[in-house]
This record gives structure tokens, sequence and C-alpha cells, in this order.
């Protein structure tokens, strides 16, 4: 409700700005329109650091800080830290059933839903509420009013973030499906994103259906590589970097974009329409980093992370009619900064990785690498000999089955013990995630809110009502006038009746 | 740098109230003076939840959820939550000797310091810096205005938080010596805290001093439990209600009282004073119990933060002239809500504990009191047998020495299963801290700030300069004086020179 005076704040926080010449940089920029009389919200950039909770954006000012200094400088995103944001779902609240798990701890889709739709739902749900109903996401609204719109990730551009926006599934696990909405559920006749960035090959182009040949068919460009991503200069575009997920940052080849170069060219693309656009932008790979308690590969991706916000950021600054808003969808493993007693977070032992455990195990288990050389080569610090003899003893006694999975942890542990970073969980926390923000319309997403009310101001930015009716409160009214006329109709001749009835009885 | 342009910020915020008659809501209310022309700031509440991170501010929400209805109700705080705060000490950069541990995460003497003092400084320090001089807290800032001050915590009264905004020792460990700073360090020929409350007799009541009768002899009214506490009509306040730490809230006898019970007297007392007050108050045990990572204790040492945080907030609401800031100091523990994998966290196992651990381990070890039956009075749900045989055996198999500590780590074991809690550490952790304002000036404390920013802007609002000195920019300017006499001469007499070289050349 709260959020229904949005208008009147926007007015007072810009005339407020008009008056005074300058806001006071002490939040996140309330409005950055000086001297302008209606610095129109054109563009959103909705930025997704999944599973990134507020140890991760803790843990990488750590990591980033200057030892030439005392201080410990400010990330990107600090500057424009806004509030934070609860992240429950309505799973305890879905029928799924008898095994039905009743998590109170959400997952990626329920949270996607709530930010992309304004709607709690269960866990697993894309964009479907908790009667499997389609919901309205701030992507399709935008798209219903003529905006351009893109979808970018480092997983696959099919897994549960970036699908609860632009499709509706009962179930995440439905790749293939979700792709399929992605091409086939138009809005006016048009495919509803016009910028897919990520990876995802495998539920594109599949035995049934070559999805990338139909994009391609209806005006796409279709490209795999970092070169073809930077040489596009098509308004509609699909990009596939990898068969699933991308490698993680500090592992990507060349031939795999950035997060922010795929931000960056989808910006210059979809920056083209007059109309503005919608673009959400997912740093898929924390979470994974975080299911794995992998601290290595968790600051990479948030490096990646950070580097695609100040994309965003630098974008919105030039642009000045740009929204930029930047949150985390759920917090993962329980990761903490300090662990075991000790008040030490050590983070030259992360820095002195060239590359994840996971990278290091692939190349000793699958590879056929030498455990020590892997390891000297891809690690700044000299190893203990009880560690190398446990990641030999989990090559040696582990069955085939699970060797790799073993190698990775023994690997990992060395990471988390020396830097004493501790894990709870290979899943999902329920603690509340920070909120950033950046550019008109800031304001509204600032203090404690819960993630639905993400795509609620999202949607009264599109002049859409909160329930992602598509036409908003006009349209609203007009849906009701109907209705009005009856209930006015009826009024009229109660109204009528009770002033005859007075008029006879005086 | 950013705080020095306050002034003007408070100005636009009151202006902007002003003319449109309301604040947005949106953020926490930036200032509840509508139609006022100069709300000074003239009170000054300012709460810490020691070790109460963000998992801990979640995790109460989570507690205190009404399951009648699918969605989760705000708790007290978040209403007024403006964002984040950095913890990091600069123990790194003190000169310690050898065995120096230059630990990067915080304890809570350096941050309470920095919160006081505005001075980052090496962990274990109470008010003193780096080369161990001196600072200059807020507290003492105010009592040289005039001002009335308080102290209230849940621990001794001498325990590092408090002991950093009325005292200056080297070690946290000093209590004897905090205790006799707060009596022997003089303000203008008085007592620096006219209002002290919380545990610690064993610091004042010694064999070498009595502290306590001291403080009598000077005029304060000497309480030792809730009643006396209540019914105090004295100007002056010390009330020790404890040897030590009160017990936990959950635990406590009525003897001892709440720490809204305690603020509300605090508050009563110092509000009497007509050139307003500075108070602190800490739910010093949050940290305790996040120690033992016992989340019993932690929940219900929450709630009992809750209702002091209430307590400030609704004064506040009615005076009108005071600013509340609550905050935590650092996180504890490693607390995370989830654990193991299950994306449940059970609230109904917290919730069916009528006392915590400690307690149930006090009776069990300590009084002799037989283990089932103490276990079935005191938790709400039917045990399973290995649980109860855990504990058996920690009360069988163990030495005299650890026994208590066994007994209650299987108690406590018992709850974090069920619950599905993780810890990670019995130390602190380094991530960042909700920040929560209300009242005039709360905007200062927007955003991402570090937790040396809290102290800064209490010294602006007592009109003294960050450094903490007392006269403010004012009495800086004259400090200078001389300085600027000399170096204003020596300009003008380079000027004269250049003046004449250049005439001398043309």
């Amino acid at each position: 409700m709260k959020k229904s005076i949005w208008r009147k704040v926007f007015s007072v926080t810009v005339l407020s700005s008009m008056i005074f010449g300058t806001t006071t940089g002490m939040t996140a920029e309330p409005v950055e329109a000086e001297g302008e009389k209606n610095p129109e919200i054109k563009n959103v950039i909705f930025l997704i650091g999944d599973g990134m909770g507020p140890a991760y954006t803790t843990a990488y000012r750590y990591l980033k800080d200057n030892p030439d200094t005392k201080k410990m400088e400010q990330t990107a995103f600090d500057p424009h830290l806004v509030g934070m944001q609860s992240t429950y779902s309505y799973d305890p609240h879905f029928d799924g059933g008898p095994d039905d798990e009743k998590e109170n701890i959400p997952d990626s889709a329920a949270t996607a839903t709530a930010m992309s739709s304004g709607v709690k739902t269960y866990n697993g749900a894309i964009a479907v509420d908790l009667q499997q109903k389609d919901t309205q996401t701030v992507l399709e609204v935008a798209k219903k009013k003529g905006k351009a719109t893109g979808l970018v990730s480092t997983s696959q551009i099919t897994h549960a973030t970036p699908a609860a926006f632009g499709s509706h599934e009962n179930s995440r696990q439905s790749y293939n499906k979700i792709a399929d909405d992605y091409y086939d559920d138009l809005i006016n006749g048009e495919h509803k994103v016009d910028v897919l960035l990520g990876g995802g090959t495998d539920y594109f182009v599949r035995d049934d259906r070559n999805l990338a040949k139909e994009f391609q068919k209806n005006g796409y460009n279709y490209v795999t590589s970092t070169e073809g991503l930077m040489s596009n200069e098509s308004d509609q575009l699909l990009g596939l970097f990898a068969p699933v997920g991308l490698d993680k940052a500090i592992d990507r080849p060349e031939k795999q974009p950035s997060l922010q170069q795929m931000t960056s060219e989808a910006l210059e693309t979809l920056s083209q329409d007059q109309d503005g656009f919608f673009l959400m932008v997912e740093g898929s790979q924390i979470d994974w980093a975080g299911h794995d308690n992998d601290v290595v590969a968790a600051m990479s991706e948030m490096e990646d992370f950070e580097k695609a916000f100040q994309e965003a950021i630098e974008f919105a600054k030039k642009d000045k009619h740009t929204l930029v808003v930047a949150t985390a969808d759920h917090s993962t493993g329980g990761f903490s900064i300090g662990e075991g007693g000790p008040y030490k977070w050590n983070t030259d032992v992360i820095k002195a990785a060239q590359h994840t455990p996971d990278y290091m195990a692939q190349q000793i288990v699958e590879e056929g690498a030498e455990v020590e050389a892997t390891l000297n080569e891809n690690i700044d610090f000299e190893l203990k000999s009880d560690e190398i003899q446990a990641i030999k003893e989990a090559l040696e006694t582990s069955s085939e089955e699970d060797r790799l999975t073993e190698v990775d942890n023994a690997i990992e542990k060395i990471f988390n013990e020396r830097s004493g970073t501790g894990w709870t969980t290979s899943g999902h926390t329920g603690v509340d995630v920070p909120v950033y923000a950046y550019g008109p319309g800031s304001d509204m997403f600032a203090g404690h809110i819960d993630n639905t009310e993400q795509a609620e101001n999202i949607f009264k930015i599109l002049g859409a009502s909160p329930s992602g009716s598509e036409g908003g409160e006009l349209a609203d009214t007009a849906t009701n006038y109907p209705a009005g006329i009856i209930l006015g109709t009826l009024l009229l001749g109660a109204g009528g009746m009770i002033l005859f009835r007075k008029k006879s009885v005086h």
C-alpha cells in the first residue's frame, strides 16, 4: 500500500532537486536529473546476483581491499545501497501433494517470480502462482508497452531466474519448454524477449526442434562466441555461449563473454528502441559457487557481477532516464567471513588461485593431469604435504562416480580452511539480502522491502497496476467500468429511494 | 567527506517536508517534524544489538511470523531500516608485539570505539586509538554540552560496548578499572554518566573499593532490583542487577529487569534534563548466545532488544526531538537460517523452549536435577531417546571441568538440528550489519556507511567536529587562530615579495 503514493514521492524528490540544485549523495542518488522537469524513467536495468547474500557483498569488499591503505575501500555496489529485502516464498501454502516439502527457505524460481511478477509462489514455480496460473511479468508488460526487452545470464538462459521473467512453467526443471516459451509465447505478434544472452545451446538446438534456427528465420542474429556477440548489429539477438552454464569467470575461455560484455552488448542493442527497454541481468553462478561451498568461485563470480553492475551504472549515468536496481534473490551456503574461532579471513589465499577448484579437479580427474603439478600451476602458495595427500587420496580411493566431486571437495577444503571461510549448507539460507538502486525512482526501493515490491515498483514505473494488469490504473478503471455503471445505478436508485422516503416521512 | 554536507541535507529535508506537508514513508522517516521550522535534535538514543548480524534480524522475523497469515510480518525494526554498516577494525595496523594476531574480523571493543569515537582501533581497545591515546566519545561530548548521559546493558555495565562510551582503557579485560573510570573521570567536575544500568556488582563492590557507596555519597540512587529501578526518583542512578551479566531474557528472574524496563527508566530519568540527553542501550547477550551457538538464547535476547527498541521509538514519536539509531557492532557465530541442505527453518522448535539450554544444563549439572524430567519440564516437544541419551552421556563421561559445557552443547544440538540452524564459529564474522534510524537526522545514517560514521554523525548533531573536538568547527578555528595568523603573515610576506619581483621585472 505504501508504494501507491510513489508518484507523489517522485514529484517531491524531483521538485526538491530542482529547488536545491543537487541531491544529497547520502542515500543512493534519489533522482539524477538536475535541472530537468520530468526525468521520465524510460529504461529499467534489473540485476540479480543469484545467492548474493550480505556475507558475499561484504566478503568481496574484504577481497578487493587495497592493502596499502588502512581503510577498507567501498565496492562498486556500496554507494548505491538503499536497503534490504526479505526473500521467503509461499511454498508452505502450496498444495503440492503428500510429498510436498513445505519449504520456508526460498528457491530461485519462487524468488524470481516474486521479483518478476509481484506474486509469492511455491519453490520451483516459473512465473505461475500457487494455483499454477500464469502471472504477468514486468518484462511482458514492458513489451506490451512497446519497449525492447532483454535477459542476460551466466547460467543457461532457461534457468529459473531469467525463465521467471520471460516464460511460464509449473516446474523450473522444464528447460526445453522454457526455451520453447521464449519462441512460442508472443505479445502483439512478436517474440517477447528481444535479446537473450547466456548459456544453454542444449535446450535450444535439440533433436526435436532447433530454436536457434527458428529465431534466426524470424530475424534474430544468433551468436555463439564473444567475437560474434561484440560484432552484433541486429536489434534482436540470441547468444548462446555454452551447452548449459558458462564457465566460472576465472575459468572462462575467451570464446565465452564476460557478464559485462553481455550486458554492454544488450544495452547497446536495446537502447536503440525509442520507447526504452527492460533488461534483466543475472550473475547466476554466485549461487552455484555457494552450493559448492567454493569461496574461490564465489569471489570470481562476484567480480564478474560487479563489472556488469558498473556497466549498467555507467549507462544510467550517461542516459539519465535509466533506473538501475541490483539485488540478490536469496543467500546460498551459509557463507561466513570467519570460521572455527579465529577473527581472521585471509583473502590472500583466495587471490592466490588462478582457477577454481572445479577446474583443477577436472584437469586431474578428467584430463589425467598430475596432482602436484596441477596444483602448483594454479595456486600461488606452497601446499602442505597433507593437503596434497588428501587430494591424492580422494583421487585414488573414491568411486569413479564420486571422483570428480571428492577431488573438488578436497581442493575446496584447502581454500576454505586457509582463508577461514565457513559454510553451513549445500542449499540456501533465509537471510535478507541487500538492495542497491541508482537513478530516477531509486527511492522507491529504499528501506526494508519484500521481494514482491521489486515487481510492484517496476509495474508502477511502467504505468501498470501492481497486479500486473497491462494497462495500469487507467485500464483497471476501464475494466471495472461496467461494474461501476451498475453500482452507480444501484446507489443512485437507493439514494432516490431514501430521498423519497425522507420526503414522504416529513 | 560526504557527511560534511549534513546541514544542507537536513535543511533540504525539513524544507521539503514543510512544503509538501508529509514525508514519504518509503525510507525510514527522514524528519518527523511536520510544520516545525527547526526540529532541533535534542536527544540521541543509540541502541546496539551486540552480534546482531543480518541473519539474526531475519531469523527473528521468521520466529515472530503469524502462522495464520501467508505474509511474513515485519518486526519492529524493519520499518526503520536505512542501510548497513561495515564493522572492520584497524587491528592489522596495531603494533601489539610479536604475538599480535592482526585480526581483520572485529571485536566489540574496537567496534564500540568506532561508534563512540569515530576512531578505528585495535581489537580490545576501550576508547583508545592505535597509539593507545584516549579518544573523545559522543557521550563525553554530550556531557560537555550539558546533556544528561546514560549507559544501559544486559552484560556487566563494564563490558566492552558500554565501556567504550564512558571510559578509556587499553584492554577490555580491565573491568575494575572501567568501573573506576565511570566514577573517577570527571567532566566539568561531574561524573560523566548519569545513569548506569546493567550487571556487574562484582566490579563495583570490591574488597579494595566500593564504588556503589562512592556513587551514593555523590547523590546517585543505587538500586539492585527491578522494584528498586522502577521506583527511582533520582536524576542520577546506578543500577546493578547481577554480579556479572544479567540472565538471558527467557531465564531472567523478576528481580532482574528487562532491557525495556531499564530503557524506560533511563529515558524517564534522563529526559528530565532540559538540555537533552545521550543514551546508549545495548542488547549485550545476542552476542553471547551467538558465541555459544545457542539459537534459543539468541532469539530470546532478540526479543528483549526489540522491546527496548520499541520503547525508544515510542519515546521519540512523542518527543519529536529525539533521534533513535539502532544497529549491531558485528555478527557472531556464523548463524544461518537453514543448515545441511534442507530449505527449512523450523521456528516451532525454538518456541518450544521454556528456558535456554544453559539454564537446563545448570539445573542438571549444578542442581543435580534428573535429565529427562528437566528436559520435559522445559521443552514442549517429545524428545527422542537418542537425544536424551546424548545428554546423559555428556553428563556421565565428561570431566567435571567440562561437564556443564558438554551438557549445554548436547542440549543446544537438539535445538540446532531440529530447527535447521547452522553455525560456523564460536567467534565473530565480518559480515555487514543492518542500520535502523528514526526521527530527525535519521537520513544521515542511510545507505552503506562505516561504523565510524555513527560517531561522526552524532558529533555533528552535538555541534562538535568529527574529530571529537569539544567546541566543533568554531572551536577548531579558534584553536588554529595563532597558526592562522602566522600562516597569514607568511603568505602576505610571500605575496608582497612576488608582487615586488613582478614589479621589478616589468
